[in-house]
């Protein structure tokens, strides 16, 4: 993997991923295909959307149908048909925040699945192998994921078992050349001076690009901006910046606007089967009764199929009537507009115009209304 | 529109129909758009199957979103973006089959709506109303169906009042020129005498085409080909003969053979979404572990998205893992299956080899691993 720094606009950064799978133009967002599909999206469908990379959770795909099957089946590219880049994360986030039953050691993990009730230990070095046999191009060691509010000692202690696991990750990568890109992640909760150190020491242990993860945990927003600022400024500016489980389309340009590179949230697509539809207006939320008779599409300026072909008065039966094309049709157009709404911003960050397209993007979207259809705003569709 | 009777082959027809939003090349089968939507497809999706005409349900568009809103929209041609022919059923079988509180009488029928227990009445002239506002090409007179078994004396009563509702229907219509074809329906139970009458006197009332109802409801497979092959018989050789919620591949090339033109059943679509899938050799149950590392296509001789792009592991961890796109998936296939069966057999009894064309088919076809879903095969994904 290579990573060309283009263009930079205040904080704000045009760059370009090169992976054995292709190109991603960034800032870039990535749809989350937790158990290798975008759900109620083909890979035809991403591709339409100006998709260049997805993200698939390592935790989902262990459980089921499992690595070693993906691998048989000739790696995750072939299975799931998607010729692309795929980033996978470590599993980490998912073990704490969808296995109820887990026990944590200096080793790794201890989880029962949710799919049907058996043990499993993951490891930092057991975490590498999956993501390996999955074929990802982009790959994360396990780190520990702590909740919100969580102390200051408990962070600390969990920031350095991460990096102890982050140490044993790449031990265990034995890398070789062609072989996936490693991110490290960086910890430390809410408190700067635990961030601060998180990126040094994670830096120093020396990575491909750095995901800033345990963000969009349930913080007030004005601390994520802080904290992501600041880690994003301690970062080397000649690798990719990954801002994990953000966000929402506000969240994406204030996260560029402080020197983000990638992203990835299951907001396009959850919301989506919740009937709400992100313009540039902002959020619609399609069950009111005011689209009832309304023959206009979504968002007049979107080209996606939903929106060229479909009136919202359709759309609208087809959400009330549960009809699974309203999912579909409603998950291509969000992910349309996220699309549109990162390749936006490069174009205003290549001419320096970066400042008054935020500046026109939040006269225009209407923060306010948007909701987010479940507390847990994790990077994979439970 | 216009029929051509283009070849037969013994009791086999070639024929094609001409309608205001385009033709359809019979023998046809229609994909039952219920709502407004053949489940989980796009209109894309099915002009790639080779769909040529949709059938749409009365019924459930009279009760959501209700005739008058669609016919706001446009008509159901542009609600629902497809440009191809529709043929709409006229709510009768749904009364029926759907609603279950109802009382008839010689003006219609009332019934309780499944959507939000509200009380409705159809009449032989609403049904054409509702019709005509969705602005379908091809509509039917309200009929009564009765379940199976039915004496002898209500079946003969029952198909009186169909046939006086036939004639309202037809003083409904109202015909103008580049209106709506109005097709007759041909009730008469499990009595082939009562059949030859419903027959005799629903062509004496004049139709553009003729259905035949009340088949597939419980009674016994050869006494429904041979009804079918009465009737048939009976009907005009210039006009197109349609076989309501009929059916399985099997029953499809039986009922070819026996002078059938049109089709239509939920089997393609409700089935995929039990993890059913057709294939030339017979359907195929993807839960089954023995697909779980398979990684050849559904149908080897398939030409459809799912086949060009899955194996069958992907399709079946789609399918257990309940991913929106398995349904999408299993539903374009068959979807295609069927279109191309329809199109196998029009090629062969164009060349008047029909015979040896049904004789290759049930060598390959393992019948008797056909299985239906539901009880009720009813012609709306209810």
């Amino acid at each position: 993997m290579t990573f060309d720094l283009l263009a930079t606009d205040g904080a704000a950064r045009r760059g370009r991923l090169v992976t054995a799978h292709g190109v991603v133009d960034t800032p870039a967002f990535m749809p989350v295909g937790t158990r290798g599909t975008v759900k109620s999206l083909g890979p035809d469908d991403l591709t339409a959307a100006g998709v260049q990379i997805v993200l698939a959770n390592t935790y989902h795909l262990f459980l089921r149908p499992g690595h070693a099957l993906v691998g048989e089946l000739g790696g995750l590219h072939r299975f799931m048909a998607w010729p692309g880049p795929i980033l996978t994360d470590s599993g980490g986030f998912q073990v704490w925040s969808l296995s109820k039953l887990r026990t944590l050691s200096e080793e790794g993990v201890r989880f029962r699945s949710p799919v049907d009730g058996s043990m499993h230990e993951l490891s930092p070095e057991l975490a590498i192998e999956v993501q390996q046999a999955l074929g990802a191009d982009i790959i994360h060691p396990l780190d520990e994921c702590l909740a919100y509010p969580a102390t200051r000692e408990a962070t600390e202690r969990s920031l350095e078992l991460t990096l102890r696991w982050a140490r044993r990750a790449q031990v265990a990568q034995a890398r070789e050349a062609g072989g996936p890109a490693l991110f490290g992640i960086v910890q430390g909760g809410t408190f700067p001076e635990l961030r601060a150190r998180a990126a040094r020491e994670t830096i120093a242990l020396g990575f491909d690009g750095y995901a800033i993860g345990g963000m969009a945990v349930g913080e007030p927003k004005p601390m994520m901006y802080d904290l992501t600022a600041a880690v994003a400024a301690q970062l080397p500016a000649g690798q990719p910046r990954y801002l994990m489980g953000v966000g929402k389309p506000d969240d994406l340009v204030e996260c560029v606007a402080r020197g983000v590179d990638m992203f990835d949230c299951v907001l396009p697509t959850r919301n989506a089967r919740n009937g709400q539809c992100f313009t540039w207006n902002g959020p619609l939320t399609l069950k009111q009764a005011r689209y009832e008779r309304d023959g206009e599409p979504l968002d007049a300026a979107c080209a996606c199929y939903a929106c060229r072909r479909f009136s919202r008065g359709y759309l609208r039966h087809l959400f009330m009537s549960e009809e699974l094309l309203a999912y579909r049709l409603l998950s291509l157009h969000n992910v349309h507009f996220f699309q549109a709404l990162m390749a936006a911003m490069r174009a205003a960050i290549a001419t320096g115009a970066f400042a008054p397209f935020r500046a026109r993007f939040f006269d225009r979207y209407a923060v306010s209304s948007v909701v987010v259809s479940h507390e847990n705003n994790s990077s994979a569709e439970a």
